[in-house]
């Protein structure tokens, strides 16, 4: 077993820099060789911060270099196909930050590929690393709670992303960017969803409908064993990150997540209050880190990715089904969501829908 | 205005007892004047402890007797229609615990006999006076979380009620027995709901299956206004009973509820501890007196009824719709739901049903 | 046994309205008879709101009516003495609210008459009526946390009393007004305390100054059994009502407390907060209730009261021991504190000492 | 400036190797160039593991070699005296953990020496680089709880350390050894100490009676500036790691800590459940690199230490005259503490000592 891994970070943007200080800095049995960013002078200046001695606009000079034996892809989502093909091709070891795509056709494609190269692909889902939705899995498997039954999952952010990211033809839309999250967290639990339904509407931000997403959701889940579940998502929780996990089983109940960033409370004329943690890097801090020492860790060691490509594509199938059921208004069977042949996103995002428009 | 209104409490059950005991010993301005349970000796012996002058086995001979200015109806629900016509008849002023009625049929012909005698009738639905529930629709009037735009409300029960209870020709099913009262408390902080969608199934209670009842739901709902919301059903809450809610704002959030019964910590090697509230009683005992409290002091004052028929008959129309969504799996519209002109039950229970039995 | 006892309330301030509104409406086996307050038109309107048949302005005319079985009496202390004597040798039981006295001389002579009258007298510290205080007894009679070694006690109000109230010639000071609670509680838990040493000063209100008590004071306990405590005091918890404990033994330890009056969080961008219980009628209504109707149960009942005379006094001691250690700058034997035999004040109130203002 | 100090650490035991583990990989601006321990193997082993360069038994060749810019000193506390010397002769910039000494007088020496040498000191609380703790200065300076008047501040061990460290002449004994950082945070959050009296026994591990140290302690303090505060520390938090503050203010209060260390519930029928931090370094892992991050960015920037030999001693005076008024049974002046000339410990330890003996 080799002792250290020679990594190359493509993409230096707001998670790509979070995943290169961790390689740089706090990951000991990696060495981050190279970084590339096709923006002028990002990877430049990144590379002088952190010492990284090669720096590169062109993500494909990076997959040249011999010495890299794997690469973190941190790159727009829709630039995923490609980088990862070439990065397959490359004959690097992969890590890809969720979503996989949004599009089930690219996604197969991509899979496709990094099967035929027999390169290692390990997907992004960074709450699989955190210490309470370990936890609660490990609860689970020791069966404190008997046969779970019921799950409830939540994501809600403190305010709206950028409206161009918002659109749906760039993130897959709300129920893709942000529930793939908890769809994923949904199958770690409970097993494989049949069907889902969703509601949903652009109910606290109006400029939401120029580009054709909503701010929230609700969506029902049956999975293939009868069990049920919920999601809920918002862009509204204004006071903060509100990340949560319910696991209701036969003997007991689980719940993961927390509010408090600091651990003090101020008790005043006002009341009794406290701060919240503000977004989701002061939250999976850790959890990012645990990821991309885990890739680094299964690589170096030969061990199978802990998140698979299958993973990213099942958990991408619910999201689209999902995304189709607020549009249709009506239930829909995961296995109806068909990869569309000529690679063009599949999910009916830019129409503006709401279930609750009627 | 009089200052003291003499009442009978027709049903001495569970509630019932609750009710009486709580006009017997702290409404100030009620005087408890008859007590009425066709069980033999169950009047007499409730009337003897708390020093009641009069008892009956037959309500009709309770309506009969002039001094009596007020009932309150706590028979077992099939027996509502019946009870309350004749109340109504006999100009009675009716308090009347919920559902009024799992007949969409007999709940409105009950409001067409109220209508037509003049008489006072205020509903139960406890949660209303619940100082959390009070607390967030203050906060939601004073503008604190600005608009609601999703709501979430549960209800979970720590065991089974009987298997003859669950029927749903005797109780209307869980959705119906719990869902009820999420639905009232949706309508009180959200508006009208349009549509609903629910899954469930038999997944903790394979006993349930024999009655044709369920133990766990999930239901989406959509309101009028388009705003959005989730209640959760179980019956496997081992741990205690677990009542809550969620309001979301534009501006802020609201979560009403709490767990735990003794203010007291337990710190030792096995973790941090506490007890839980066990069931209903120990959770809404204070909502309990507060509601007769004011239909005592609605009545005496003159005042319109806090929670109308027209409440309990919109409460009910949203649980049918649920219940048949959860047979017919597709979203139902509450408008779809007609009273059957010939009174008979208009859920599709005891077909045994599950969302997720495929 | 007699099934319902007859009783008259002495005192109608603040404290006495409550009992007497207990016993009015809410203790079932009591009947309140007679009413008495010195200051003019206070009993009559209380007897007519709550439908008493008797009020006096002399409680010595009260104590002559032969159908009253017995007294509760919640007159300003400085008269407790005065008062109970009368009711002693009238032969009614008593229930007599905390302090006893601020003397012990008085004290003692109160106990004498008591004893020689024959009479019961129960004393009130209702945190022993309080489901979590207790819940903490329970635990530690079950073993749950093994030996009891260190005990925490705190007592918080959010605003000054009057100040014609702090002078410790009336109230006996923070140290007795507050701290005898914590004191009473330190003996539930501990058993009897042996040495005490008082910190404290006039920190937060400079106008106590002129009455000479103080605002803040903190107290370090040993028992008698060589385990050890400490007790917190302060007027200016501007928060709300703050009343918690901790018990600490070899196998695990007890928290009791809360702070929270509505259970309902609100979650905005100033942070998560939620109401504060305000002050003590809030927090303890349900144990005064359950402390009236203890004494009520235990006359009827032929049982020993639940908190003696004896127990009153011991308080008062170790309030006494460690009013003079903030006012000496020494730790004080409680076995020190002897009653003054002329029946003076035995504390050193008017001094206006501060253990802090060198 | 420069970018990067090299450093050395003298000392691997359990802080050590935590201090040279972050130099090592978690410290940007840092490079451990060399580290020394006196048991043979130990640092070789740590410098394989970590890649350190330089391995040493005798830490004076450490100081010897020229490119060690800095060294942490966290070898045991009897050691610090001579180390720290010969590093300051040296001309190294020193981080020390606590304490100092405990020794008063070999404290002062340390500190003229370290004055006269003209070297950079820098003394180890790691409380003062939690999150909680700080947010709780900042709270104060922001004037939220107006003028702060009481301080109540807590440490508790799990268990027991061995009786060899419990030893008063090894580690200075319970109040020493745990309380110094109570004494600290409350400087920090007070000002200066004037009196204090404390009360302790042997009352959980009666195996401790032969070393002489005790396991629970009650200590008062009394502010220069008249406020008071009260420490509480024990041996018998069997359940977990129990490091609270409160900070009393005339607007307001703060509560710092925590307990909990997975952000899980558990809820079952033994009640709703969750974990509880371990020990002190799952609790203070992140202020540990932030302490000696910042002790690295000082000497870099050329900053003032952010907690100096004066702080140090500060803390150690107070935590002698705690352990004096202990075995006294009186208050303290911490003014009364002063150097033994001759060196020796100034504590009277070993006279195992309780003031709950009697």
């Amino acid at each position: 077993m080799r002792s250290r891994l020679n990594l190359g970070v493509i993409g230096l943007g707001r998670m790509g820099r979070v995943y290169a200080a961790a390689l740089a800095q706090r990951v000991p049995n990696a060495q981050l060789v190279a970084v590339a960013d096709l923006k002028p002078g990002i990877a430049e200046s990144f590379a002088r911060e952190f010492g990284i001695r090669k720096w590169l606009e062109n993500y494909q000079d990076l997959l040249k270099d011999r010495s890299v034996d794997a690469v973190a892809v941190v790159t727009p989502t829709s630039t995923h196909r490609e980088v990862v093909i070439d990065a397959a091709r490359g004959g690097k070891a992969i890590f890809c930050e969720k979503p996989i795509s949004i599009s089930l056709a690219e996604a197969e494609e991509m899979l496709q590929v990094v099967d035929s190269s027999r390169v290692f692909l390990q997907m992004g889902f960074q709450r699989r690393f955190d210490a309470g939705y370990i936890g609660a899995k490990k609860k689970i498997e020791e069966g404190v709670i008997g046969e779970p039954v019921l799950l409830l999952s939540t994501s809600r952010d403190p305010f709206l992303p950028p409206l161009d990211f918002c659109n749906p033809r760039v993130s897959g839309g709300l129920i893709m960017d942000m529930g793939i999250h908890d769809f994923d967290v949904a199958r770690m639990y409970m097993g494989e969803v049949r069907t889902v339904h969703a509601v949903g509407g652009v109910l606290a931000y109006p400029e939401l409908k120029s580009v054709g997403d909503i701010d929230n959701a609700v969506i029902n889940l049956v999975f293939e064993n009868a069990t049920i579940g919920a999601v809920h998502l918002s862009r509204n929780a204004v006071f903060g990150y509100d990340i949560r996990a319910e696991v209701w089983g036969t003997k007991g109940s689980l719940q993961v997540g927390y509010h408090r960033q600091t651990p003090m409370l101020v008790l005043t004329r006002q009341g009794i209050t406290h701060d919240v943690v503000p977004h989701f890097m002061e939250r999976f801090e850790g959890a990012y880190l645990a990821q991309i020492q885990n890739f680094v860790d299964n690589v170096l060691q030969g061990r199978p990715p802990s998140i698979t490509g299958a993973d990213a594509v099942a958990a991408l199938r619910i999201s689209i089904a999902a995304t189709t059921s607020l549009h249709e208004k009506r239930p829909v069977d995961v296995r109806e969501v068909e990869a569309a042949h000529d690679g063009s996103v599949s999910i009916p995002g830019g129409r503006g829908g709401s279930a609750s428009s009627t």
